[in-house]
């Protein structure tokens, strides 16, 4: 991943199960998704001190993944690596890669992104981001994830 | 959805589990893709008759979801209109739509898209696709997935 | 299973789910209770007109489940039979047997067992059955599940 | 947990995800049977070099478990102590605690036993544990876990 002269993105190691894998004997390609969401869970906390945004409320509108290696389970965590892809007035993107932690080696399994939209839980309604959480993302914003597929 | 001129695409009716939901009361965005891959064995078993192609092997290689309505779990299955939406020397693309059955109403959940890779499994390597499955995928071919968010 | 001159137990058809093998190619132990959850989400809303008794509340405090044969995915559901297996002022407790729809075969995968308590939501603590929910239980008891390890 | 004039059990912490908890908010009980078996992946490797038993072959019989107090998700991880608490020529008995690690607690989630089976997976049938097994699982051997609801 290169992301000269933007931001350092976060990079937080998240643990397999072993029930992470399926009957082929390879983490299931719907449980990366499921990976994704506890790195995510981190960086909202780490981003927006506390969760506060998680709280306020943001819903997912669209997930984009892309398989690159087969993963079995191991005990060593993988390492994602995720950062702010994009911001618009209702909401941003976040860009993913999965991949060994540096210990383990350098392969990369997939990368993603997700759409997430600002949400209104008490009005259960969409809202706009507000000034704060707009010029945080910001500070944050990294490169959009460069998809292999779209390159077709 | 509008398939005009194309091939009737299948539909698959899928039951929710309670789980499905999380912490929020709704089935979880992971989740959608959990139901879709239901769908798909037994789309491609229908493709192809008796699963063979499952059995000679296909990863994915790539999902793309959009989520526009919330759902909640009830005793009634969604159903997901499923079709080929590409066919290329290496595989084929699976578009999809999550809707409430006829009898339940009319509101769609998701649009998505799954990419597929021929795979060998005995050598372990991707593979072409065979003239007879090539051809099979093209009768059954229908329109791209109209995602929202790329018309942006 | 056995329930001479009781009363008729439940009988819920719960659909597999590719997924719920695990790298074992079985569908995983764990995935039963899954299934059970599904089976007792039927049952309590059959038991109690329109899961009256799910929204005044009641957890679990325990389960027990034994299994007897290896299930692998397939598209038929399993058939779990399912009865109040015992009543008492703070709670009671739910048999179940899981096995092939008549349709199907006869083997039976497992016997479980589940204690569920009343539970007030509201204030958040353990309540009484109340007389109404005693009586429905009562008529509906069936017998203890009998485990083969217990014989031991 | 007492296990006084025995061998020290395991302790495995074992990290949550934020999808384990269900609807209601809390860790779902389904899903500490999932911790479990991420525990005992972990034990099975620690108590016989390499996770050779693993590899021969070993399968779950039988679960058993009390739940104590509800768990909601938090970054902590839970601490899973476990110990073999019977031993016999064809398997043997896990026995848990699922607790806060010290730095976060003292309380005590659930108490749960697993019954494992000897298996020769290239037979596919029970198999006898050979002297080996046997002497290291009654090095190790504990207490049998005390269930509340037996003492009723």
């Amino acid at each position: 991943m290169s992301n000269r002269g933007m931001p350092e993105p976060l990079s937080v190691d998240v643990p397999l199960r072993w029930s992470d894998m399926d009957a082929y004997g390879h983490v299931n390609n719907v449980q990366f998704l499921r990976l994704l969401e506890d790195a995510r869970v981190v960086a909202l906390g780490a981003w927006f001190d506390g969760q506060e945004l998680l709280h306020r409320g943001v819903i997912v509108s669209r997930h984009e993944i892309e398989y690159l290696a087969p993963l079995v389970f191991r005990p060593a965590p993988v390492r994602i690596t995720l950062w702010p892809s994009a911001v618009s007035t209702a909401g941003f993107d976040v860009g993913y890669e999965i991949a060994d932690p540096p210990a383990v080696g350098s392969r990369v399994y997939a990368r993603a992104e997700t759409g997430l939209v600002a949400y209104d839980l008490g009005q259960a309604r969409p809202r706009r981001l507000d000034p704060g959480e707009t010029q945080r993302l910001t500070e944050l914003l990294g490169a959009p994830v460069s998809f292999r597929w779209r390159r077709r």
